[in-house]
């Protein structure tokens, strides 16, 4: 294993991107690829999309929902035929134009997103009202050529999964998209310990075609907002575009209601900047990769006591097994012990057992929590049989620490040069009258976009824009921020 | 849901070709897409891909393998390292050639398959014998610009799994290149109730760019072979083409010994294949995405009855998914029970209970068995209880049948008319000498290719090549067969 960079880490409080970009080297999370913008996602990365990848799919199918897969390439024509879609999406297309030797006789894009090829065979699937809702997902790559790009949060290709559904009413299709949002919440929370606000985006920031766009937006620790995580509710705009439509209950010709709703690898960045610190990462255990490391501890030359070491090592890591944990033993040779800890403390893992002959003899080992950054001798039996329960402990913790954060650095303004002070410290709820016009120069002026109208929060009756003076356009406050 | 067709089904013994064509869209296995020979992969179809990735995932698992994810886009030029490599690739590369809006410096490729990419990597991970083995994998998509594609066997994009590694001797390579075959071999044997043929590609149908391809050959039902699996040793060829070079233990610089070994969607079509019938397929209840399905009978009209039938089909299924069976109770409205079981039947469900108030009152269900087509009635009790060993039972006889066909249709022949003539009943074990150019002429004149010198057969001792007369290229007759 290549291991840990020797270099050291730049402090969150001294330059919090160039923290955000060493640790997702030094953690082993990326590497740099031959394609700009493009960004291989080394194993320890990628165990963590798989973690997230298998709760999140297990929610979706929990809520009716199918995989299925599409082709990845869509000839170019077809993203022209809804007029919002094509705007958005056309100049950041990948395009194929040579294929088996030969010049297409139409280039073919690489999926940026899925709307256009799904909708050509919705309208082919649905014909009755008796073949909806349909309700289906993939989990695919998709390319979109960004000039500025980072690892995980603004990547050429990244993965993702992408729902599509098609509803016979508005209705039903508004209730899809909520749902969906509030699936997307729910694996933040629990999952991930980020206490997202659910919102929804001003008409500015709607997906391109789009009728209404939900986010989820996360607090980094540097009180930027990261939107993690979106559902749209389309109306009849690709139905339309696509035809799909379908004979009603009263036998009627009607355009499906359809919804889409993405989330993707862009969401580990959110993971590493909700919870990292100064140390690297700190991982909620419900997603990391290794929940628990043992490093024994043993010079190689004593043979005898490294054996002993070892095979207790071996013993506590089949016993946590069986117990549901994800243990690792690094018993990696001709590495000391204190480049181990401080790997895998630079690489977040919860909690760390360090099991020496001194240890062995007590009948204990010392625990190291990540967050607390504790030591502990615990008994080897209260180990093996309490380290559910603390890891179950450590992720509430983790979500109590983001949450107190997050509510400490979110703040209300009265009035214009309130809101500008008070971007400073955080987030922002501030009454806006919805106009566009306004919306840009406040960003012109504070670099803070409206993240979202929030479904909960402070009511805007009784009160006017900060930035117009206008009525608000919204029935809560808005929430501004400075955002990636 | 769209249903079946109301098609026929043209049987097998009439036109297999035909059955096939027809039998993947009647099943809802996949759909057209916009893009010539890209198909689109429809729930059915992808819940049969899914089963397959989770038992195959955890065997690499097992194996010490670790997933990670490689970029698509590769330069063009990186083919071009390997001589081989770019002859066997270069004429199916898809080429995006703009993207954002402008013409690249440096077209781009599509990855038919990563070794380039990946080599790119591995020469920057790998310093030391310390870092070796490397044994990653990749689950993703891949384009190959195919002329002439067929749904799963053949098609321009594909989904797939790519393991690629790194070793420091030639011997271990080689070691993990036999491993991978057999893991390969045992998914088939024990999960998709396939016997295939495990063995050695002749040198003209190697991977471009490998010193040796190891595959696992299946029998159709109309006695061809299908290439189901691959494992590749390349020696040095992409370690020397890419730089993956490394101190050894002698702290000397040596070339590390790289392997790759793919499984595609196209096993979907090994599926499809080796044990449906002419009521449409089979599927071996470890893969089927329902390995269970109960269909209620009851006229609508009468209500009572109906939600007698009803709740009693839901206890069943709930008992069943407790026992760990996949289940599925097909209560569509407006369909007639008959049409149900055609449609289930033709989706290959190993095992289909049968509920009406008749049954419901005797205590008991009628259980249709997909292979053998009988029909029992049985105690409500034994049904909850006895199905997951008849899906045992079922799994074992799909197997055993197989395998006698497999059997019944492999033969030997001792001289070139013997060859031919056997050829025309199904795979025939011959003496050949290796050479390519008589290869060619066999393969020319009776459409049959060499699939495989086999890991286990007769003995080539004492015999000479059925087509020169020189002596045999090998220590084992070859296998001749027709292909897909």
């Amino acid at each position: 294993m290549p291991g840990m960079s020797k270099r050291g880490l730049t402090p969150q409080s001294e330059d919090f991107s160039a923290w955000y970009n060493e640790i997702v080297y030094q953690a082993d999370l990326v590497d740099l690829s031959p394609v700009r913008g493009a960004f291989v996602i080394r194993p320890y990365g990628y165990a963590l999309w798989e973690n997230i990848q298998r709760e999140l799919d297990a929610m979706f199918k929990a809520t009716g929902h199918q995989n299925l897969y599409f082709p990845m390439l869509i000839p170019v024509s077809f993203f022209e035929r809804e007029a919002q879609h094509v705007e958005g999406f056309s100049p950041e297309l990948a395009v194929v134009t040579h294929a088996g030797g030969k010049e297409l006789e139409e280039p073919l894009a690489i999926r940026p997103t899925s709307e256009t090829i799904i909708g050509e065979l919705y309208s082919k699937w649905i014909q009755s009202y008796r073949d909806l809702p349909l309700l289906y997902n993939q989990w695919s790559n998709v390319i979109r050529w960004e000039l500025r790009t980072r690892p995980f949060l603004r990547t050429t290709e990244f993965l993702w999964q992408e729902g599509h559904t098609a509803h016979a009413t508005a209705e039903e299709a508004k209730e899809e998209t909520r749902r969906m949002l509030d699936v997307y919440a729910t694996f933040a929370r629990e999952f991930a310990a980020i206490p997202v606000v659910e919102g929804e985006k001003t008409a500015g920031e709607r997906f391109a075609g789009a009728l209404q766009t939900l986010t989820i937006e996360a607090m980094m620790r540097d009180r930027k907002a990261l939107q993690s995580g979106t559902s749209h509710y389309m109306g009849e705009n690709f139905s339309r575009a696509f035809d799909i439509s379908f004979n009603d209950v009263n036998n009627e010709q009607a355009y499906a209601h359809t919804t889409s709703w993405g989330f993707s690898t862009r969401f580990i960045g959110a993971i590493i900047m909700s919870h990292g610190d100064d140390a690297g990462l700190v991982l909620p255990p419900k997603l990391a990769p290794h929940q628990v490391v043992i490093v024994p501890i043993a010079r190689a030359k004593d043979a005898e006591t490294a054996a002993r070491v070892g095979s207790e090592a071996q013993r506590l890591a089949r016993t946590l097994t069986a117990a549901g944990v994800r243990v690792h033993v690094d018993d990696r040779e001709g590495i000391s012990p204190g480049w181990k800890f401080n790997e895998w403390e630079r690489k977040g893992v919860p909690l760390r057992v360090e099991l020496g002959p001194k240890d062995l003899d007590a009948g204990t080992a010392v625990l190291v929590d990540r967050l607390s950054k504790e030591k502990e001798s615990v008994g080897l039996a209260e180990i093996a049989t309490g380290i559910p329960g603390r890891l179950e402990t450590f992720q509430q913790r983790l979500f109590d620490r983001a949450s107190a954060f997050r509510d400490e650095h979110i703040l209300e303004a009265h009035d214009y040069d309130d809101l500008k002070a008070k971007l400073e410290h955080g987030w922002v709820y501030a009454t806006h009258c919805g106009d566009p016009e306004s919306e840009a120069r406040i960003q012109q002026e504070t670099k803070a976009t409206v993240r979202c109208i929030p479904l909960e929060g402070p009511s805007a009756e009784g009160t006017v824009c900060v930035h117009t003076g206008a009525p608000s356009g919204y029935p809560r406050k808005v929430l501004f921020a400075r955002a990636y």
